[in-house]
């Protein structure tokens, strides 16, 4: 781990916005690598990342020294360090809960798997009988989540269920062992402190929008 | 507008927090209407949504006086201003542009509708000739945009481009007079001023919650 590596002890919280840009200075990088670009400076990357140059150091300040001055980064090392800080080095299994609407439209999205995540199963208090052809996940019971979590060492899922049914939802994630659970109903929920919820709710992305144009 | 209803000159800038939390409190208002449920306790309403009290009490301070003393809320006023705030009391048109397999999912996902936007087109460099069966919109090339968004007066955009192609897309969706973008790309858009960016990017989510339950 990066932490050990760099004899940083003990870190500093890190805040959520530094990893989010993290995650947008890792896309940046793979392009450039893509492009066959081994070193990049910290203002030409900041730029890429669309931060300013000062944010983009600051970032990379929570994670240890990189970078020589008059050189750059090395895109390489700095990539593999952030993708390893991240946990998307590796495929990481993540179950999907309520396949409604969203839920279908998600497991046909293709896009999680390029990024470090694939979506092994789905779960639904009434599975349908003959499923749509429209993803190739199979749809199990609730009450198969725990088992299949454990065997399956799943320790992230997403949940796409009606607000009144998210709590109860999010209470059998947390008894199967699930850590991190990315939320698309539009309610708060309440989880032991170890757990990480990230709420993410597409019509009110919508809603605040409309607020901010029409005021 | 509730604004001039209220006399309140001039308006405090709202945080953008309390416009998600609003969105939240009318989900809690619409279901307690729909189980016929007329009024409604701070205390109570602060519980539905997840927040504490003083909370939702200081995020309605922003939009005028509600509630009476001892009575509570009337949950359909209190429903009805919020609706209006957030401009969801009529259906809004909103177009899609990058129609990739996120696209392609959002495009099939039925849950805008409900909640007052519609996705009446989508837009792509390059219209599939035979497109999908999974969605029912029109896609039509990039270049017809400027004159679809005039003539249909959308203000709301989806963008689900990849990253390399967003800040091209993001300009023309500029010039076609498009006020808020939801933005699904992992990048930073620049845009003028008066344009509103909202950036949602389900795979970063994702990331973002591997690292929490990593360190």
């Amino acid at each position: 781990m990066p932490i050990s590596k760099n004899n940083r002890t003990p870190r500093p919280e890190i805040p959520r916005k530094t990893i989010y840009r993290l995650s947008i200075y890792l896309r940046c990088l793979q392009r450039l690598l893509a492009n066959g670009i081994h070193t990049v400076s910290s203002d030409a990357l900041a730029l890429a990342a669309g931060v300013k140059s000062p944010q983009l150091r600051k970032d990379l300040t929570y994670f240890g020294q990189f970078g020589t001055r008059g050189l750059g980064y090395d895109v390489g090392q700095l990539s593999r360090m952030m993708s390893e800080m991240l946990g998307t080095n590796s495929l990481q299994p993540v179950v999907l809960v309520g396949v409604g609407n969203l839920g279908t439209a998600l497991l046909s999205y293709r896009g999680f798997q390029k990024e470090g995540f694939t979506v092994i199963a789905a779960f639904d208090n009434h599975v349908p009988l003959k499923h749509s052809k429209r993803f190739e996940q199979p749809v199990f019971p609730m009450d198969q989540l725990t088992a299949f979590a454990r065997e399956h060492r799943v320790r992230m899922a997403i949940l796409c269920v009606p607000p009144e049914s998210a709590q109860e939802a999010a209470n059998k994630l947390v008894e199967a062992g699930i850590m991190g659970i990315m939320n698309f109903a539009p309610t708060v929920l309440h989880v032991p402190e170890e757990v990480v919820v990230n709420n993410v709710n597409l019509a009110i992305e919508l809603e605040n929008l409309s607020f901010f144009i029409q005021h």
